[in-house]
């Protein structure tokens, strides 16, 4: 890390700053310019940059080193492909997973299954446990729609994602489906991340609506700290002043992602745009800037849908989409 | 609610969106313009508008109520007072509560509460689960912490405000505290929202990093849905495009939250800022702005706070302040 | 318009309102619910809106009508075609603008042009007037640099654009240049904007850092209402809380904007990111979202750029991404 | 400045940063850690920083000087104070500017410069020349607007304040009134800020919607560059994805503007919040943080005003607010 000192830091200041980073094993470098003193370290920690930012004196202390190192690319150049059945995220494969934002019923889950499976898509999604912004909304059917995912993915070969809102609903999940999804709202409830971090099955962590890059793969590294390296990332829109858009989709982050991170990146087009029509130009932008897959809502009767009607598409609209995807994934020698 | 018509919708459209509010049980009134028709519809629910969102030639729809309900204050126009112990957040008393950010020992503890105490405060805050950005960042004592707390709300006639992070931190804070903190990183953590709203402890809950406040309002409706009307709000600073302060400071939320709710709400003006030298004049700020209380990082000793160090202020640090701050509150009628 | 009544306000409030609405001519439809009336008005205006909304007991006053008019999609529903010598902004054709970001010298510009022509591409871009943020920073070779786009333009038979600062530069440019731009800074200069709306060359207008998709298209209301109808919009990056990337590239712009206006819509992927390995999927993206354009920096040795060099692409991998272009173009049947 | 090389950088590419440096004339020292190596570099320029960051290997350059200097602490450690007339900002004294957004006639001007005056105010706003959103609303009155300030100003022994939005009405302002504002949307209008700092009157210089300290400070120092150190600075709100109010107002910038500049500021607490109800509050506040002064709009009957109604204040209101202010500026050892 990187001292800056204050201009004209008085030298007893200097001293105490290099004494204690001495003290606590660091070799130090010292620069004196002009007007300001550098002082460099060699290695740092978390803990460290906090206690010196408050010493006598410092303006500024520079992190060197990224704060993430299990799921960094510098430590692991090679990039990470999460195997969930046929799904191979992160390889030349462009995964497209999709299904209805919750599970209202046996009927709709089996409708739109059949669907993503005759698309040959290979993951279906639906929300069981639903995180509400109003008590007063459909809050999921939990369990019992857990086994309706279960089902369409015996009757259909699909593999299933699913969101987990709690240590209980997460060990539900790990049981009955393929995917743990960690939803944006939970993206720093450390202690759900800690118990996705025990769990055997992958882990798809979608970004925090106001979360920077770094903050989001800091919360992968608290999932692969604890025992778990197979995380697939989402980016699912920001909050941004754009009121026009749900959110503002953040489609940068993909190859942001695959400079720091060897872990892959997929794009959800529906939450982050609010709005049907918006989803299909957004999903194949995502895939000709490398996304590794896509996550898209897709209802059997959206006007009837209890939770985000707007912006799923109707499944003739989905299948349109996917034929649209193809040629872009051949496009940049990728494949759908 | 109003659902304003594309232009040019054919009538059919038109009669599809009336037939469907009318068989929900609306009363529908409809203004045709030269260019737009506009429905304005008695009554409404969430659920009704994301549906209506989604039909043909629908361009927009209005929600005219307000989301929330229990804590609006169109259903209890008074302010609500949380009394605990003698402070009463919410009356004409400004409650100051300080402490460390996070409890690291017992003499740690003991100095600030003593500080505390002398200083005529009635609320001692401290840390005993940390949610930590960083894995390998101190996580906190936990039950050990909550302990020290204790023997210093008994020693020294203090009320104890500490955050709880799940279900089972909860649960323990609830016992050995007299006010359950949410984070703003679990302000839309919707489990541990019904948990604090089955608790029979008054609920701190800070605004999430990029809630609006009418998301922030949402959640404690869950808190109160839930059962538990003792909530009392608290802005921490938003997140914006501005890196100079660690978040802004959104002290507008006061007058707006006083006129959308009867809840009290305090300001934080350490997390907020980041920086101890610019807490105390955003203090000032806060109370004469008309906040019901702060609540303030302060340690025996910053720069070895294991804990968000460059935001505490010492223990005489503090005690200047809060004398700055007893002439401001009486300058508006309050006092300290 | 709508205007929504605060809760239980009194009979003569909402007299006030509608005799106000009739004496300025409107008509008005009042629905009378149970906690509030909404009043309907057929027509609007900005300044009717802003009046009102500050009349007692109105609580909300919601806008029908889009605040522009000859830029939006309503009242001119094709596509507008802006064509600049073979160029045709808003075709079928993707128009890439390429050139380095300020004019430096009379070698460096033609090095950039000939790679330019040589890649089929039509249009140059280099800024001869540079808005800087630091008064230390090189502000631009003016006329002089003028004069070298020109002999460029001769040279190789492209078309130029470049930017205008002030009502001055702005008559120069349009007697050297092709296309003048107004900067994402200047987006909201009102006297530059009627001023471009007095030319008789097409304006490129990118968007502000934090400008509204709604306050973007009112800018471009500005040229079109001043007699200038060929507007190219560009989306560069707006500002958001994110710091790995200069800015956020906001592509859901392009099927929002396409929505509303009939204006053609162009990337800039360059000032969005701030770093060059990021530019080609950002662009790749853009084609595939919709995007009718793209203007990229390009530089025939980057790390000597007075202005911009981490952003600007070598001449190599200008040609690369252009390359690379072509299928994504064809895969959602466009040309470049 | 310092350059961090990336992870295992190859030594010839350390080498040809070192070597550039050198040669341009900078005094270098090399850290080597264990992953990245370091290089402090003694002196620095924004040019350097820009074309560092595009060499090869190169992680990241970390200015360690401020990019401003003529407004910069660090070079004037005393306060500035610009006095028009008895209004001295930047001393002990609060000074509140007050009038109505726009210039709308000659009676409103006397009527609000009336009450100005009695309330023992000494300045007095009013827009002659108005930027404004939409190209249909009301764009000011212009000289003949200046010509009723200017009477206001003789009539009733008050300095005024009033806008410039290009050079022409920048000449008008610096003839007819005392201080020349430069508005948000025109804060990176660079040639509007090079002509200000040609005039000798002081200068208000509004923070741009989306305009960090640091941009804001640099704005200034092109004021300050171009020969004009009066610059008073003002906080209106800054563009947030908060909806509830118009922007945010930052009151945090007023300790962190304090800390890195010598200039005075002062805060607009009605263009932030938008709302007369939220103006009061958010003066008190600006003023317990150490605000230099306060711009208020006021009119004689808000619900008239062609501009900007809804967050105007009656004059019996300014009034009642006027007096508030006073106890607030004495707790904190400040007049009004």
């Amino acid at each position: 890390m990187i001292v800056v000192m204050k201009k004209n830091a008085p030298e007893q200041d200097i001293d105490a700053v290099t004494e204690r980073l001495k003290s606590e094993g660091f070799q130090v470098h010292i620069s004196r310019g002009v007007e300001k003193t550098i002082i460099g370290v060699i290695g740092e920690g978390t803990e460290e940059v906090i206690r010196l930012a408050s010493m006598q004196s410092v303006e500024q202390v520079v992190p060197v080193r990224r704060p993430y190192k299990l799921v960094s690319r510098d430590f692991h150049p090679d990039d990470t492909v999460v195997q969930v059945g046929n799904a191979k995220f992160g390889s030349k494969q462009v995964v497209v997973i999709a299904g209805p934002c919750a599970v209202e019923g046996h009927e709709q889950v089996m409708q739109a299954a059949r669907v993503v499976h005759d698309l040959g898509l290979m993951v279906l999604r639906g929300g069981a446990y639903k995180p509400r912004t109003s008590p007063y909304s459909f809050q999921g059917m939990g369990v019992e729609g857990l086994k309706i995912l279960a089902e369409a993915r015996e009757r259909f070969g699909l593999m299933v994602v699913t969101e987990a809102v709690d240590r209980e609903s997460l060990n539900y999940v790990a049981e009955w489906a393929d995917i743990i999804q960690i939803g944006a709202r939970n993206m720093q409830n450390f202690e759900l991340l800690k118990a996705a971090g025990h769990s055997n099955k992958p882990v798809l962590l979608k970004r925090g609506l106001s979360a920077t890059i770094d903050e989001w793969l800091m919360a992968a590294e608290y999932i692969a700290a604890n025992g778990n390296p197979n995380i697939i990332l989402c980016e699912r829109g920001i909050r941004t002043y754009e009121t026009k858009t749900r959110n503002t989709l953040d489609l940068s982050a993909i190859p942001v992602v695959k400079q720091l991170s060897h872990l892959p990146i997929i794009i959800d087009p529906s939450h982050s745009t609010g709005q049907w029509s918006w989803v299909a130009p957004m999903a194949r932008a995502a895939v000709a800037a490398g996304a590794d897959g896509l996550i898209i809502e897709a209802h059997p009767n959206p006007t009837e849908a209890l939770s985000d009607g707007p912006q799923s598409l109707s499944l003739p609209h989905l299948s349109e989409l996917v034929e649209s995807l193809r040629p872009i994934a051949e496009a940049i020698g990728r494949t759908l």
